[in-house]
């Protein structure tokens, strides 16, 4: 593996998931590895679990790490080709993409969709320019368009929670009162689909996600029907994909509640507005995995972690 | 020891003094005890000595430590419970304590009073809910109401310092332009009843602490009387506890000079503000203590985070 | 040496060198000296390189590292002796100086000229408040006047690269739509003159720099003419020294391109301004060395680390 830009860059679910749940059982088990290597972690967007969960899987691993607020600390970057640079940002993707790659063995590149432009933010601009013009492998730490360290952590969760076979897994749209991008939802979809499971998604009519991700998955516009019976919901807010950033509702009907989830197991990546996306009941209950889902963050980011190290090492 | 909160977790204030010595003639004494443990240090407010002592002590015992400023690197907590989240804060503090107890083996948090509402202050409800919801220990790096970690370490300056065995320590307001909370004053007085010393507190009328605190300490309203004969003079301002939050008094007679001062040590928190607390020659005197218990500062921080991993480790 | 302020610090420039490249070829080789060692990394304004390479540098030597924005998150800083302290800033630099002392075994500051006024900036305010109240080695990580670092990773730099026992060498100043510091090109014209080269300097009238700098160095101000059969070009922008802090020419003609550069190579400290400063073509050539520039950061602070901890350890 070069980088870990997306979930397509999981060359077998099966064996990842396994070593993952090795890495939970014995967290120092690699301790040698990373001695003496670096992991540079840079944000151009806020993050809690993220950064947390990354830096101390990196230290699980023996590295060095270093952290910055790309725009804070830093310099503004630019990211078009060819621009003549006489405006307000200072430094060029290319220098700082080579320069980053100088001082980390791994770099880590976190920038969200802004929401106002489709074809923008599909061009991924700042993670592709970082893979383009970076030497150091490049982890995704949530892009415009995915957030594959979100759905590692998610599918192990499933995996040491789910009682039966082909579980039947609802992702499931709620309300929330701002514009949210799609990369949590698009990444679990497309990990479902490395996996044997039994996937149903629930949203509004005007909320479909990208159909080039959500392929052939089924669609249910009636939330109560589409969670009957369901081992997981998975539950999370996004905006309009074909109406593009757009917040068409926020039907508070569409919250998620006990008696909805029935007997299933509730997941959320976090942050999660109470009351609004879930009520307090569901999250206060044993039937929440959320906890557990931000405590596999750690284990999927040092498999990911270890896998590079390892493939730098060959 | 589960927590650190406030002075009133010492459960042996002789033990504590006597153990805190002994790592600053050793600091590296403990340094295998905090291997591949995380500290974690979140601030809601603004740091240095805290901050840097902190990480500082942590290093002594071979910890690993993850600091964030929680409003700027990640996400605006809600505190009350059973809100509807639909306004600006994206994240819960039930989630955020339990999320950080998965990364920290423990936490330190700073959050300051408000100064708005004496009720909402003393309810300590930043501190308190990390508490109530981490299952990590959790240490005051400052609140509302107390700053243990500080109070730790001017007991140990002043058990450096003090020639005679019941000393005369008067606790001096002075004035300052801005309101300052009362956390400091608090927790040292607090530590000063665990103590045998001679403590009198002195400030202009209308600036008295809370009564629940300073209990029978005894008050003079004329500061000179109050500095006479003393041994050490522990100079703070705070705003008026009574009339929450105002500041009544700007009169810069009250500020400390070397006259004032007499024979007496001079003490401080930092950071102080020159010639208004206190005029430069008693600073740049050998009066002063100020750096001295800056320094203490870190063998206070890893005295707790040495008791906190022991008792985690029975 | 006491401190690194400036590249009149370098007692032997080719022992300097020479010791660097080791260090290049082998950066753990000194991995014991810094066991328990804190390097403290303050910064008064932003910073990508100079924050990356020297924390890199640290580890390199196993040193801890504590990185603080002081504005951010501690505290606004009082420099002037004798203030009375009741505006805006909460310490002062002799107590912080002294503080940061306690916590770091090395400190690095940056702060940049505000290029108001020239006295002030001359005065280097900042650098030398921490210079003469720390007891801990200073570093300079950009003052107003030097970035003796980065001086010593474009000697580095040059001497991989030369191919002639005395290669010419030109200072090019360039336009920037902002008023820049003299910082980089004073050291960069300092360090040169402890070096046998045929330095050269190159800018429109009215942009010399101090001529205490700049000595009895050749000015042309026909930039075509300079730099004719030059074998490095270092490119910098500068704001008028004569006219302090003013940007007097933004003449695009003096950008440079592939055709003005020849046959040598071009050097820049970064972060640069495409197509402003220096043309696409240029940066994306072979012939730059900005990326080694970066690289050589690193070793350029790993061998006055190395240095300060020698000394601090006889």
């Amino acid at each position: 593996m070069k980088d870990y830009l997306s979930v397509n860059d999981i060359n077998s679910l099966p064996n990842w998931i396994d070593d993952a749940k090795k890495i939970k059982q014995n967290p120092l088990m690699d301790k040698a590895l990373g001695a003496n290597k670096t992991l540079g972690l840079f944000f151009f967007n806020n993050s809690l679990r993220t950064r947390l969960s990354t830096q101390k899987a990196a230290m699980n691993l023996g590295m060095n790490v270093m952290i910055m607020n790309f725009g804070n600390d830093g310099w503004d970057l630019e990211f078009e080709d060819g621009t003549i640079m006489d405006k307000g940002k200072a430094e060029h993707v290319k220098e700082a993409a080579q320069v980053l790659s100088q001082y980390c063995d791994i770099i880590g590149i976190r920038a969200f969709a802004l929401l106002k432009n489709k074809e923008r933010d599909e061009e991924e601009l700042i993670l592709k320019s970082f893979k383009k013009y970076a030497s150091a492998p490049i982890i995704n730490l949530e892009s415009s368009l995915s957030h594959p360290l979100q759905a590692l952590a998610d599918i192990i969760t499933i995996t040491e929670q789910q009682q039966i076979k082909i579980p039947k897994i609802v992702l499931s749209w709620a309300p929330h009162p701002r514009a949210l991008p799609h990369a949590v939802a698009n990444s679990f979809v497309e990990i479902m689909h490395l996996y044997k499971a039994n996937l149903l998604i629930t949203h509004p009519p005007g909320y479909e996600l990208d159909p080039r991700i959500t392929k052939n998955t089924p669609i249910e516009y009636n939330q109560k029907q589409a969670l009957e019976k369901a081992d997981f919901v998975y539950v999370k807010n996004w905006s309009s994909y074909i109406d593009y950033g757009e917040v068409m509702n926020t039907d508070t009907n569409w919250m998620i509640n006990l008696e909805k989830l029935g007997k299933a197991k509730f997941m959320h990546c976090l942050p999660v507005r109470r009351n609004v996306i879930v009520e307090d009941a569901v999250l206060d209950s044993s039937q929440s995995l959320v906890i557990e889902q931000a405590n596999n963050r750690t284990y999927a980011a040092q498999l990911v972690l270890k896998y590079l190290l390892e493939a730098k090492a060959e």
